[in-house]
């Protein structure tokens, strides 16, 4: 596969954005949003989005340059509306905001509505504990998973992130949806003629299944059984009900619905380890935490135990010096995409 | 099985910890906890444990009256050192300060240290939405759990849980450990020669196994795999290191050590709706999404779909009017540890 750089990616994709008539700002965000996933080796949430971020932006279903509205909830809180916005740049001022409170107050906490996608949740998250903070991030997303004992889908596979810093340690970063698999692991055992595990998926009538072709046509399971399914639950209380946005399945779906906007949710908390408890070194002590773990016997077979995140990290040091492996379809996306505006690619 | 009064059980208990030397408040607020697990279904944190509590409180494991200490940690925050009092009143002021803290300023946190077991964890959180708020309760608990991919133990089964309040509904309730299975449910595996599930444990040398033999003899897994562990991780970072308590394989384990304090630390997160997002009406938006969850159609076979918590509630009332049914074992063990203050049981 043909290697990019970071740099090439992000001026690039930032600028089909701004050709399209987004304000430079939203637009470097986005773009960032985007190669930050590609970097961390989430493919899913990396530069092969540009089409599909483009199409809602031009069809008029994403208002790129809407003004941010903001209410502050106490002193520690606020409500943000998007005004149907780039769901990036919505998340990532609504994230930095809870950062501020946080800093302010010791915890804080900012509700989006009126948003869109945005992403890969740990783009929000990792800033934040690099600036020392302790940061969650959560949003809803279209219908498409059955909560346990339920034979038709009400939330998306909502995702949640954290990041925790760990001195001179890279933070500890989960970023993850909570079904329990992706679409795509099962497709690819449908290829492979497999059977599925009995808790992925349910048919389109509801019943447990394990026959791959039956899942894709039903429905994907929340992660963990019924205690994964209360945590997406929560996500939707939270992301959903509390900010004020749509939720279940009155969400609008990125892929389907251009006759409307996602109204899509987001929550965030940061709280900040030196104000809620100054007379302890959190670093110090996330760094013991860290070399003990690290410490540890890696269980049957594995090479060592790997830390929430670590892995990405690894693959996103690999990629910022050596470049990030783009598949020739997504090459030839990104050239038809730019080719549109005049832009040619990679420049 | 006989049936016992919720009252009968409160004041019993109770009377045992105060004949004990506990001051009355902290003695109702240990026996309320138990009997609220008991009264919720959830035996292994009823009043079956009413001995172990009372056992490190006489051998002065614990020390019961001892003043809490609370640093304010920014105007949403405080960090609670418990002097190694009870774990259940410990949890209770912190619970019940973060709601303090969330009413005040939109969202609030207080972390615990120098504690010890506290219980159920939705005895702290559903009281706090009955209230209004959403709340968030988690503890470490000693080393018995194996990270994912860790071949031995590093956290406890840290467990979870929230409440969030839904209007005329009963609140949403998790209360959840972060391992995938109780050891009981191994126990029972061995005892009918079943296998069990790969993902369940891993034998003592740190292998995957299916022989709940060795697995009993090993260690448990998270729940949900990598994103369970690392679920296990953000509590063990936020209940034991953030707020200064151990951590890891250096807390004290409640059944086994008796020459040291636990030092277990527990976080509780508050939000208030109404401060939040004051424009909306967050308890009709709850009720909206409870409505619509409930007129799905459950999944092969079950009866209906059950909320998280709506269980729990239903076998509350059941029990609060028609008597807790308790094993006969426990009965004998009540009424062993009440006559040994002159106290009987059931009175």
């Amino acid at each position: 596969m043909e290697l990019f750089k970071k740099e090439t990616l992000e001026s690039f994709c930032s600028a089909v954005y701004q050709a399209a008539g987004v304000l430079k700002e939203r637009a470097d965000v986005l773009a960032a949003s985007m190669v930050h996933g590609s970097l961390r080796g989430v493919e899913s949430h990396g530069v092969s989005r540009t089409g599909i971020y483009l199409k809602r932006i031009t069809s008029g279903m994403v208002r790129p340059n809407a003004a941010l509205k903001i209410e502050r909830g106490g002193r520690s809180g606020a409500v943000m509306d998007a005004g149907n916005t780039i769901g990036q740049f919505a998340a990532s001022e609504a994230s930095k905001l809870a950062a501020e409170l946080a800093e302010e107050n010791g915890i804080g906490c900012v509700g989006v509505r009126g948003s869109n996608h945005f992403g890969a949740a740990s783009f929000y998250t990792l800033p934040l504990a690099q600036k020392g903070c302790i940061a969650l991030a959560m949003s809803n997303a279209p219908t498409t998973m059955a909560l346990w004992g339920a034979g038709k889908p009400y939330t998306g596979t909502n995702p949640l992130s954290y990041a925790i810093p760990a001195g001179k340690y890279e933070p500890l970063v989960l970023d993850m949806a909570t079904s329990i698999v992706a679409r795509g692991k099962i497709r690819r055992a449908w290829k492979k003629g497999e059977k599925i595990p009995p808790d992925w998926a349910i048919d389109k009538d509801g019943n447990p299944t394990e026959d791959p072709e039956q899942a894709l046509e039903g429905y994907v399971l929340p992660f963990g059984g019924p205690k994964g399914s209360a945590i997406a639950l929560f996500i939707e209380a939270m992301a959903g009900v509390l900010t004020g946005a749509a939720f279940g399945p009155s969400l609008g779906s990125m892929y389907n619905d251009f006759d409307r906007e996602q109204n899509l949710g987001h929550f965030f908390i940061a709280a900040a380890p030196g104000v809620l408890a100054p007379g302890l070194d959190f670093g110090k002590r996330m760094e013991a935490m860290v070399a003990e773990i690290k410490a540890l016997p890696p269980s049957g077979g594995n090479e060592k135990v790997f830390l929430p995140g670590e892995i990405e990290a690894m693959t996103e040091k690999d990629r910022t010096e050596n470049g990030i492996p783009l598949e020739e379809d997504v090459v030839k996306e990104l050239q038809e995409l730019g080719a549109a505006y005049g832009l040619s690619f990679p420049g």
